[in-house]
């Protein structure tokens, strides 16, 4: 009976498909590297809306529908949606999702929210609760930045080790069966916090959750990186990215070329002016729900790693003098069972 | 092999049972109607924390701890914890349950966070997922006011139909097989828009998704409400239950005697100052860990309804004038499988 492998991870025992995804941003992720794979690029930060908090609620409403489109499923097939974002209280998915008919299991997991809900979704199934499901979040540039940062107005300099929040939204729909992309393994995340308080250096503060996330799945479930075609975490972006190959390789696990991180991948960090890269809920969402999800169903790559990281913190524990617990969960996506 | 029934309800095959729950509160909490059924009254209200933040953290620790003791599991039993709160972030759970070393996921549901927490719980063992787990969650008075209304030393007035967030926690540990009592069904919400603007007056806004929830319970499982000794709101208060009883029997379905709720058991309403009752994360939670469970366990009730209820704002939404979406989600506790 028992699905786990170890103390983090399981081994889904009739592993669904992803049947349907999409993604939708904005006008500086639609320049970037992997334009070809969104499904629509808005150049009006504001999505038609009056705020941009409900302009980020808009991006997850029309994620959903092109991933339902794309799934051909309708709402009253979703037996459960799992979502959640960086806003207070969550408003950008509760405000999207209002409504819908389906049952709604909001959560609050950063950065990491697509990977937190890509595992339950799929977990979901296999345990025999449902036979669609769906996750899905967001982050929006300017909302995050007038909430953790400054008005945008203020013109504040950033440091050289921030990220860039993107404009940007995913959907992954999931069934029973189907053809693949499988979700073939979740390994989830313990809060590691080490020590870090440099709310505007998010990737190293995530770097050791990712670290044991990952050392946790390759020692359960006997996978190497050689086993793997790509092994992608987000959003560590360019610093994050290289402490977690160095961390790793230290401890004798080589993570090699077919390491990436969704921060690095959304923008061109030369030309973009996006310091260490991009991050948000969103940024590994769009790039999961299109450029890698799409690279499987073109064969490719047929085994990979979606590890999401998410910082914990809030800009109160900040003012407090808190450092920044972080947590990253992950999946094992494959196109055969 | 579907544990469906429809919608939003599954009935589990192989119901898990609480096998220990704890809850702490503070000093007026601990001078209320259910003072005796708390494991700990706090009277100081920053718990020996330099924040009420960090207070917040601190009890949902201690309820974490307590319910372990009850439950004789340390942590390295516990496979997944579910948790969230009120908080921006999050951050009452994710400072509390840091460097813990178990899997942690992190919810968002306001005020049904319990329920939320509590039906993925069950459902990760029933589904074969894990052995143990837990759901835990917190609100403290204090840092909800500074949070989302005014800073106490401003000394706003409240208005009549204002509730009063508890300084609690609560945690529960379900684990497969046991003695009870055992959660055998749970039903999901829907996200319940019902118009309401009014953010001191959350009773009435959550009271629609409570009587969806409901009514799907009722329908899907065949149970009557005279089929359960006690059906359980939290926390809508005395105004919100009002409308959850008229707006059901208009509906042909008479909740009658055994219906109360968490907000109005937590407090004595006429002495204790607190306008319609209870509300916050914590007072569901507090109220479930210790008075009800702790009833069922001595046989005063056999079978319960548990109906968490949210509402899925923030102050910002209300700023832009936007209306108040929530959900409840509900759990049926049976002291027989």
């Amino acid at each position: 009976m028992s699905k786990r492998l170890g103390r983090s991870t399981v081994a889904l025992a009739d592993p669904p498909s992803v049947i349907g995804s999409a993604c939708v941003v904005g006008k500086k992720e639609g320049e970037g590297p992997l334009k070809e794979s969104f499904d629509l690029i808005q150049p009006d930060t504001r999505f038609g809306e009056s705020s941009w908090e409900k302009a980020e609620s808009r991006m997850q409403a029309l994620a959903l529908e092109a991933a339902m489109q794309k799934a051909a499923v309708t709402t009253a097939a979703l037996d459960y949606v799992f979502a959640g974002d960086l806003l207070n209280q969550c408003v950008g998915s509760s405000f999207a999702l209002r409504d819908m008919g389906f049952p709604f299991l909001g959560l609050y997991g950063a950065c990491s929210t697509m990977a937190e809900g890509l595992g339950l979704a799929a977990m979901m199934i296999d345990g025999g609760f449902a036979n669609h499901t769906a996750a899905i979040t967001s982050s929006h540039f300017c909302s995050a930045e007038r909430q953790y940062r400054m008005p945008l107005e203020y013109g504040g300099q950033r440091t050289p080790t921030a990220q860039w929040t993107a404009t940007a939204a995913g959907c992954a729909i999931l069934a029973q069966g189907g053809s693949g992309p499988f979700v073939t393994h979740v390994t989830s995340g313990k809060i590691v916090d080490a020590g870090i308080k440099d709310a505007n250096n998010m990737g190293a503060a995530m770097a050791p959750a990712a670290c044991e996330t990952l050392r946790s799945l390759f020692e359960e479930t006997g996978f190497a990186p050689e086993d793997f075609d790509l092994i992608v975490t987000g959003d560590l972006a360019r610093l994050g990215s290289r402490v977690v190959r160095e961390m790793l390789l230290a401890d004798g696990i080589d993570l090699g070329e077919r390491y990436t991180d969704c921060g690095e991948l959304i923008y061109d960090i030369e030309r973009q002016d996006v310091h260490m890269g991009g991050s948000g809920c969103g940024c590994s969402a769009a790039v999961l729900c299109g450029y890698l999800l799409n690279g499987m169903r073109a064969g490719k790559w047929q085994r990979i790693v979606f590890a999401g990281t998410g910082a914990l913190l809030s800009p109160l524990s900040s003012q407090q003098g808190e450092s920044i617990p972080a947590i990253c969960h992950a999946v094992i996506l494959s196109n055969s069972r």
